[in-house]
This record gives C-alpha cells, structure tokens and sequence, in this order.
C-alpha cells in the first residue's frame, strides 16, 4: 500500500512570527483530530507534527526566514477528498493571513511512496520526473544487468536497462538519429551495430536493403524480451537472427571486434547504439572513459576509409561528460572529425545530443 | 532560503517489526545531534521524528504493511554532505537489516521547496516534473494574465502564462505542427491566426510568403515580452506590428470574428493558437467549453469552402477532455471533419495532440 505525500508552500517576501500564524491554523487539524507535537527548533521557527487516524502525518514549518511549509502524508485507500479538503482549508486561511505578503503558493502533485510500479525516473542530471507508466510488464536479471519493461500511456511499452531510461514504443526518433537522420543511404552497404538488442536500428535498416549488417549484443535476454515486447519498435525483426541481410550474433563485441581488426575486416558503417557504460565481459577496463575509448578505437579501425560512426553521446545537460567524451575522440589511435546534434526523443524527457564520427 | 527535501524508501515484500529495525538506526540519528520523539499511530507501525541543528529535520517510519519512509528537509545552506552521509548510512544500515526482504530501494531526487527559481512545472495531467529553469527572465501580470519567462539550459527562454508553460524557444515543432507539419503551402494564400502572441507562426509563415496574415491577440504585454525574449521564436517579425504580408491588431478575438462573418470575409487558412482555455473580454461565456465552441464556431464560419482550421488540443493523456472537444466538434453550425496527430514539443515533456479541420 502506496504512501501518498503532499506538500504546500508560501515563499513570501517577508518573515512572519509563527504566533501570529499557527495559532489560527490548529483548529484545522483539531477538526480531523490530529495530535499536535510542538518540536524545539533552536531558533529556526515553528515546527509542529500533527498524527491523525489511519496513519495520517502532517507536518506544518513556520521557518524563520520567510517560508511556510506544510507536509500531509496518508495511505492511499484514505479518504483522498478529505486530505484534498484539509489541505484547501490551510491553503485558504494561509493566503488570507498572509495576504500581501505572499510570492509564491506551491501545491505539487502528491508524491507517491512505494506503489507497485514506480513512476519516478530522473532525468541524467538528476531532476525528479514523474512518467505515466500503469504496468510491470516484464522484469527479470539478466547475467548482465537487470532488464525491465513497463507500459506507459503515452510511450508505449518502455524499456529500462538497469534502471535507466533506454527506449520506448514511441521513440522512432532515436533510431533516426543514431541513422545519421535521414541523410545516409544504406542501400548496398556494409553495417555492424554494436549493441542494439532492442531491434530498432534493424528493423528500420533492413528496409534499405544493405549488403549485410552484423549485430553484435551480449544480452540474449533482452533480445528476447524486445522480441516479445517491443514489437512497435523492433516488428519482426528479432523472431529469427539471421535473415537476408543481417546476422545477429549474441556475443561481446569487444573480441569481435578485435577480431576483424586482425582480419582487416572493414564497414560503411558503425553504430555504436550500447548502454551509456557499455556492459563487456572483458577483465582489462581500468575506467570507463578507458573503456568507452577502446570500443571507440576498435570501431574507428573496423570503419572504412570514407564510413561513418553513429553514436548516441548523453543529455544536453550533462555539458561536462560531453566535454570528456569529445576529448577521448582526439585520442584516438586514428585522426577523427566529429559533429553533433540535438534530438527530442519523447520518452527521454530532456534533450539529447547523438554524434557523427568519421575518418580524417 | 531554499528548504531540500529527500526521501528515501525500501518497498517490502513482507511487513517488519519496527523492534527489529529502528534501535539499529537510532544510533545513526544521535550520532548527527538529532532528538527523537516517537508518536503514538494507533497501530500503524512506528513513526518517529528527529529534530537536529540547523533546522534539520528527519522523519523515520516504519509503517506495518512492508513499507519503510525516510524523510530529510534541511536548509540549501547546510552541509549537503554531510546529509548525504547521514542518508547513506540509513540505507546502508537498512539494507543490511532487510536483507532478502526489499522490493524496491528508492531515493529520489531532492525536492527543493521554496526556491527564488520555480523548477516544479506539472504535466496536464498532474505528474511532478522538475525543469532545468535556472533563471527568472521577465514577470508581469497584464490585465489578462500572469506572464513568466522563465531561462530552460535545454529549451532556452520559456514563456509560461497563468502558470501553464505555453512555448519556448526550442519548440519549433510546436510551430510547425500548428501549420499543419510541412504538408501545407501558405503561399498567396489568406490566413488568420488567433492568439499567437510568442510570434513563432507569424515568422515561420511569413517565410512562405502568404498574401496577407492578420494575427489577433489580445495581450500587448505577451508581445513585448515576446519581442524581447523570444527571438529565437519569433526573429524580428513583432518589431512591427505591420509587414508586407503581416498585421498584428491587438483585440479580442471574438468582435473582430463576429465581424468578419459580417462583412462575408474568408480566409484560407485559420490557426488557432489560443492559449487552452481562452481569454475574452465578452461577458456571454457560460461555460469554457460554449465559450471554445463559439469561437471554433465562429473560426469555420470565417473559413473558406476549401480552408483549413489547424489548432492545438491538448495533451495525449487527457482522453477525456479530447474527446469533449471532438465533441463540440460534431456541434457547430456547419459540418465538419478532422484528424489529428500526436507531436513531441521538447519543452511540453508530455505527447501533445493536434487538430486539423475542414468543412465537409
């Protein structure tokens, strides 16, 4: 059973002194019979909890500095319209109290504390964002990492790689951009994914009918559960891992790759669509930036001499790991220019910034 | 002065006794200063709270059905570390106590309540989203409304009305899903636009060069603020009320169309970008939804045989309220069809629907 918290501020202009406030506020919580605790603060204001029947807890703040903060936390099953009553009646006698002295009221929506399926998943830089999902579709540990899928309204069926946000029904335009947006003809070429087990980049691929495209994800289990589940995303593309022009191989790519440096095997095309810390069985990464560099090089050394690489880089915001990503790619073993781009991809929730990288 | 609020939460699979849990947390609180009371919940599990230095206050409950909550406010200017240590240790601590018995370990971003900033801008429908707005740009109440630009890293100036974010400077899809996404050509052609005050159809239109654009918004001050601080949207098109092919009347929408239906005057293309429930200056609105009729009404009335009514409608999410508007859509004086198209504007961080209209 889910903890509903709501939250009430005034931001005012002004201190106020709590006796001229909460004394006209108690009988509020008197009347829902609530048991008020007075709490010592050492100078920092009014703080009163207030304990009610069927684990009802609010908690009103009279902070010294101008601030008035109210907490009201209850069971979901309570009485919803009574808790949404007590709170327009503090809201009520607050802005008349306070009248004139008021910036700003906030009355978020309720957060919701431990539901069956969470709702809550930041954003990179760590902003608090409530999505619309209603249902654990899918969930299970892989040898790798642990793979959910949840259904959302508006996104369709999402998929989360260690609980981070990866792709979802709705997301075409993250396949598009990791593409090269529409620029690139892949008609007759040579193309190897690495990563990509959501079947995406494929499925849109294959309609071009290029030579031969290689897809190289480690993780069988969210091959199969995409198949399953992100039809929207990967159509039937995933039901068999061989078809006329492609071949997926369940494999790490880093020794593949390895591989066909040795055998001077060479692409039209890159995509580099891995997790953001790409997964490798591999016992030699002393960092990540390392790590990320090595697939980079192996990648730039599998790319024809006119090819292309597309990766996804990270969110706009996160200026500084966009920073360090740009300056691996002058330290790669092979001389490299790069452009970049932003792209709304809608189950995201922030701008995101996808990179071409090619042979100099 | 800024309140922080985190909260912290392990989902059970089964309930705990709090005398098995909460004497090995104590320890962690005393060790920070902090005085515990323990409230009496009439058997729904222990809640204590915990009042430290600094106006820090800690809320610990361990609620009988298998749910254990933590809250922390303390003040922007505290020593973040140090609560973050002190929230390490509790999960830490919990985890070891709960070991094989967790669900779902839970620590969301900090809440920050109070802030000189708003970053907290809901979804339609009522979900919490924290923004990256670092920057109050511009607030005025005009005799209409409440006006904010407000600075996004990612969208850029973002222009909110009456606390609703209308568009900002990144949304260029917006604009051009509003113009029917590329599928129409406005040159020659007759258009008039309600609403529109940010400027973004006026300057994309012009480009197409129509043979005359009247735009009709009532708020002089969303224009100037607009011209000043939107220019990424709106370029230099509101420098001048007046262009070649453009003119701007500052009016009420409703008399200027009652007019037009008057003189017999038509137009190619009318786009409706009112804010969701529009402003008047007529006393005769019953309700929002005769009053958006009457406008519709009144927008197929002025539209050519063979014109087209493009508008905004509103969120993917907000079945309900679509499907009244398709409804007022079957009532109007002459009979229409429409279609629609769900688009993803960068700042909106919800799926957006759009209505395209023709008399039949």
């Amino acid at each position: 059973m889910a903890l509903r918290h709501y939250t009430l501020d005034f931001k005012l202009s002004t201190a106020v002194d709590s006796a001229t406030t909460v004394p006209h506020l108690l009988s509020i919580f008197h009347e829902q019979e609530m048991t008020e605790t007075v709490h010592e603060t050492n100078g920092h204001g009014y703080l009163g909890t207030f304990v009610g029947k069927n684990g009802r807890l609010a908690i009103l703040r009279v902070h010294s500095h101008g601030l008035v903060t109210v907490d009201l936390q209850c069971y979901e099953e309570d009485n919803i319209a009574q808790l949404d009553n007590l709170l327009n009646a503090l809201e009520t006698k607050l802005k008349m109290i306070l009248n004139g002295n008021i910036t700003r009221i906030k009355r978020l929506p309720a957060l919701v504390r431990g539901a069956e399926v969470d709702r809550y998943w930041p954003t990179t830089d760590d902003r608090l964002l409530e999505y619309d999902m209603d249902q654990l579709v899918y969930e299970e540990d892989s040898p790798y990492q642990n793979i959910k899928i949840l259904h959302s309204q508006q996104y369709g069926n999402v998929l989360i790689l260690d609980d981070d946000i990866n792709l979802a029904e709705s997301d075409l335009t993250y396949t598009q951009a990791i593409m090269g947006n529409g620029r690139e003809s892949y008609a007759g070429k040579e193309v190897l994914i690495l990563g990509g087990g959501d079947g995406g980049i494929l499925f849109e691929m294959v309609k071009q009918k290029p030579k031969m495209i290689t897809m190289l994800d480690i993780d069988q289990k969210v091959i199969d559960a995409c198949k399953k589940y992100m039809r929207r995303t990967c159509g039937n593309i995933l039901d068999s891992l061989e078809g006329d022009c492609y071949q997926i191989l369940v494999e790490d790519c880093v020794p593949v790759l390895r591989k066909y440096v040795q055998e001077g095997k060479t692409f039209d095309y890159v995509i580099n669509d891995l997790t953001a810390i790409p997964i490798s069985t591999e016992p030699e990464e002393d960092s990540t930036w390392e790590f990320l560099r090595l697939i980079l090089d192996l990648s730039i050394k599998v790319l024809h001499p006119s090819g292309k690489y597309f990766t996804q880089g990270n969110a706009q915001t996160m200026t500084e790991a966009l920073r360090l990503y740009e300056e691996q790619l002058k330290k790669l073993s092979c001389p490299v220019g790069f452009s970049k781009e932003v792209v709304c991809v809608p189950s995201y929730l922030e701008q995101w910034v996808f990179y071409s990288v090619w042979k100099k």
